[in-house]
């Protein structure tokens, strides 16, 4: 791995809780208003409804749409099939501002810090940068750029995302690693010439839910447990 | 001033000290291996090669080319007017990456650190991604993100870096504030409707050199003297 330059960080899910943290946020949002609903059902729903809507605008199937946009789209959709049809737009503004706020894991920030001794490292998120700054700072993740699906207008996998980030950074496709949970966004760095880590997160999903099958041994550059791992096997 | 959301900064200049710190290497170079020459010359000719370098490429003369590119250009053009004609290729790579090791001016990282507790900070430059990141983690720049013209494809002040830098941080353009060292890219900033923030450089040229005329007051939004003195301002 001596070539390797810089780290590039899929955020939703390998950096944060997206699942644990949303779903406290919005049972605190309900308990302190009385409001019960099947929150984790909600945040489920609404989680899955992004991929189809990323895919969306990357195919050209409509125009650019930030990640704020598209999660606000949803949540009005599906907000009726968990019984919150009667909320008004400010709060489902405010559910999505929740995104800004997601707790990173255990080993993220201690990871990071490690991490950004010897590489340089950045976010390459279907987020978008304003977001991902303020869930920097919320989160103190050390990024040294961040960098969202908004720099380059078309969301993950989109080979534009991979090698556009590795040519801000000045480097060679080889000499970047895409660091992610999931297999499909490791690939498409992989089709671009990027080295690829596979971190597990087993929560992701929550206890006991596999959403993506375990990677086969080789099927990626490296395979680890947690970003302090990483940082192990990276000399940091 | 209530409404400022996020502060860009101008980098060259304003941040670090390219003057100081490009003698000193290139002194230092020289030293080494016993070559005499007029080093605040080369880097004040250097340093002046750039603005219409910049002009070119913002006016669509010539292709888009990043600043490593337009310095390395300017280098081996000025090189024989110092008695440097005989370097060769790889020792001017070397004085172009001599950009990622400037020096910030004694106030800029306490002055980043405070202003960076109560709002975003980001670099806009005229240097590329690549040598910001770099010259960040030398210089312990603590950007909460990095935008150069290569994010942009355009160098200031074309007002697509000014607005699309605003753009990025989600902030409209009255709730970010550029500050620079030099009145002319203010004047393009305050064009494009964001707020402006003087800070006075009296060394930048050298002790004694003026360069731009010291802006008359209440042309722009503030005028400080260092960026410790601006956190004060924005109460940090």
């Amino acid at each position: 791995m001596i070539a390797v330059r810089a780290l590039l960080f899929d955020v939703i899910g390998t950096v944060v809780d997206w699942r644990g943290g949303l779903i406290a946020r919005l049972e605190a949002w309900g308990a302190a208003r009385g409001v019960v609903a099947d929150w984790p059902g909600f945040v489920d729903a609404w989680r899955r409804a992004s991929p189809p809507l990323w895919a969306q605008v990357r195919t050209g199937a409509r125009d650019w749409a930030n990640f704020d946009e598209l999660l606000r789209e949803a949540a009005e959709r599906l907000a009726p099939d968990f019984g919150l049809a009667w909320l008004d737009g400010a709060t489902l503004d405010g559910f999505v501002r929740m995104w800004r706020e997601l707790p990173p894991w255990p080993d993220t920030v201690v990871g990071l810090q490690r991490l950004r001794t010897k590489y340089v490292i950045a976010s390459l998120s279907n987020c978008h940068v304003a977001l991902l700054v303020q869930m920097a700072k919320a989160a103190e993740l050390p990024w040294d750029a961040v960098f969202g699906a908004d720099v380059f207008c078309t969301y993950k996998p989109d080979p534009a995302t991979y090698s556009g980030a590795a040519a801000l950074l000045g480097c060679g496709s080889d000499e970047v690693m895409l660091v992610a949970s999931h297999p499909s966004d490791l690939d498409g760095a992989a089709k671009c010439g990027l080295r690829t880590c596979y971190v597990s997160r087993p929560l992701e999903y929550g206890p006991g839910r596999i959403v993506e099958e375990l990677p086969a041994a080789g099927r990626f550059d490296l395979m680890v447990d947690d970003l302090e791992a990483l940082a192990g096997l990276m000399g940091c």
